[in-house]
């Protein structure tokens, strides 16, 4: 089967790898940045860290894909998100399954004016990777992916488990990702907001003797919203999942890091944290940490004149 | 008339430069920073920046300080108040006049174990500098001072007012003290705290399209903690107030970016936005905006290993 990953970032990189070593699929990466792309068709795909290997790849623009796709990855930006799929909309047939990985929430509906729900997977990953460089991918932590189609249609979505799991990616099909995209909300909301306003790594945060009750207000507005919506957060569990995750990647820059201070590219903060408040508003429910840390990050854009 | 000032940082340089150029009294600096105060004897005090110019003046360690004074000018940051009142014990008489103008709030409950309370004055000022080094002060906006005797002794209040203005320190006697003294701890909670998160000026974070939006729950959060102290700030005032003292001092960088930033030293968010949070706990108000940045500097105070 030809798969497509739209969005050849770090995680995108990271699943193209794995299809195309463990797998029979013919992988083809997208990716706008045409340094990157050439680089992978000229020398292909090197991963370093906590795997090694290197591996010939094909990838292109993703306006230049033509080939009918059976699964299409889906792991842009979420400010990238619509010119990926109106980019991609030749290679989409009725039988095109996505799985849409991107941090946030809420994609599903953008990616339903491109496909049936039936054929939305949505999936929420936990592997933690960076570029280093044109087709150079450093994978800093190994992580698991949880999916479920959507749409009703869980045959679809555990076949797409069961290949993901052929490529050790480490996937469990979930009644409920809803839970599971929430909690890596969680996580992101404070992991990824906290490490770029104080510019350090997951470790650095986590062994703070602060963390704790900085985390403790915004865990509760998490769990506030999610009820909200339907989505149950024990704090407990949220804290030994945070506490777990945090030292499973301890030396780890996460992705908002990476895009503001290293490529000084605006955040994902609207669809992490801004989401929440904006959950918030519409439930009535008060979200003064988030709204802050949002608008933290905003300042710092600016600040730095990303783009 | 001999003149203390208790804490030869910028503020207090100030101060003492002005007392001894324009006035007819005895001045002597107090500062436990050693290099600082051998500059200053050997080579005078210089003064550059909104004002410039050069005394000889004279300085020594506070536990060297002997002579009785009638005015000791109380400047240090929060943390090291207790210590420098026990080291100049020798010099408070039963004539001793306190003014006390440092940063934050609830002050008094130190110095009212030092001096009667009739002879405590407290004060608020605006003036804004920094030091550039050992004997170098650099003025970076020119401000004002409100004072009041807050044991019912308005006279030496108003003598104390009439000194300071012969210095030229723009000096206003203030029936409302407390008020003028929270409405500094609304500007410094947001442009010492938001300025030292973000690393940038106050200018800069005046200019940005987020500062607005980002302001008004600190505001709000000062404004109803300050209510059930009894003191009433109007929220347009304030804003006024915020934006037209920015603009005066754009190009600063406020005292606790000069602490964390510049020196590597433990901040005095405890006594200011951290001060508004336990007022806020004693009346059942939330402040969570407030705690949230307390727990950001804490934090980056440890990540930079600050002293």
């Amino acid at each position: 089967m030809l798969v497509y990953i739209a969005g050849a970032g770090a995680i995108g990189c990271n699943i193209g790898f794995h299809l195309q070593k463990y797998t029979d699929s013919e992988v083809i990466l997208l990716d706008t940045w045409q340094a990157h792309v050439d680089a992978i068709n000229a020398h292909g795909l090197t991963v370093t860290g906590k795997i090694e290997g290197h591996l010939p790849m094909r990838a292109m623009q993703p306006t230049e894909a033509s080939e009918p796709a059976d699964l299409v990855v889906v792991i842009t930006k979420a400010r990238d998100l619509v010119a990926m799929m109106d980019a991609i909309k030749p290679i989409i047939t009725d039988k095109t399954e996505l799985l849409c990985l991107l941090n946030g929430m809420g994609h599903e509906e953008i990616l339903k004016h491109y496909v049936d729900m039936a054929r939305i997977n949505l999936g929420v990953t936990i592997w933690s990777a960076g570029l280093s460089g044109a087709g150079q991918l450093n994978v800093t932590g190994i992580g698991t992916i949880d999916l479920q189609n959507i749409g009703g249609n869980e045959t679809t979505g555990q076949q797409i488990a069961q290949l993901l799991n052929q490529a050790h990616l480490h996937v469990h099909y979930d009644d409920n990702v809803r839970w599971a995209i929430w909690r890596k909300i969680v996580f992101n909301g404070i992991a990824n907001a906290l490490c770029t306003i104080l510019e350090c790594t997951v470790g650095e945060l986590a062994h703070t003797d602060t963390i704790e009750a900085m985390a403790k207000d915004m865990v509760l507005e998490y769990i506030a919203v999610a009820k909200a919506e339907g989505v149950t957060l024990d704090y407990d569990e949220m804290v030994t999942y945070l506490k777990d995750s945090a030292e499973s990647i301890a030396g780890h820059h996460p992705s908002m890091y990476q895009d503001l201070i290293i490529h000084n590219r605006k955040t994902e903060i609207d669809n992490i944290n801004g989401a929440v408040v904006k959950k918030g508003e519409k439930h009535d429910i008060p979200t003064p940490v988030n709204r802050l840390l949002t608008e933290l990050i905003h300042t710092k854009e600016q600040l730095r004149g990303a783009r």
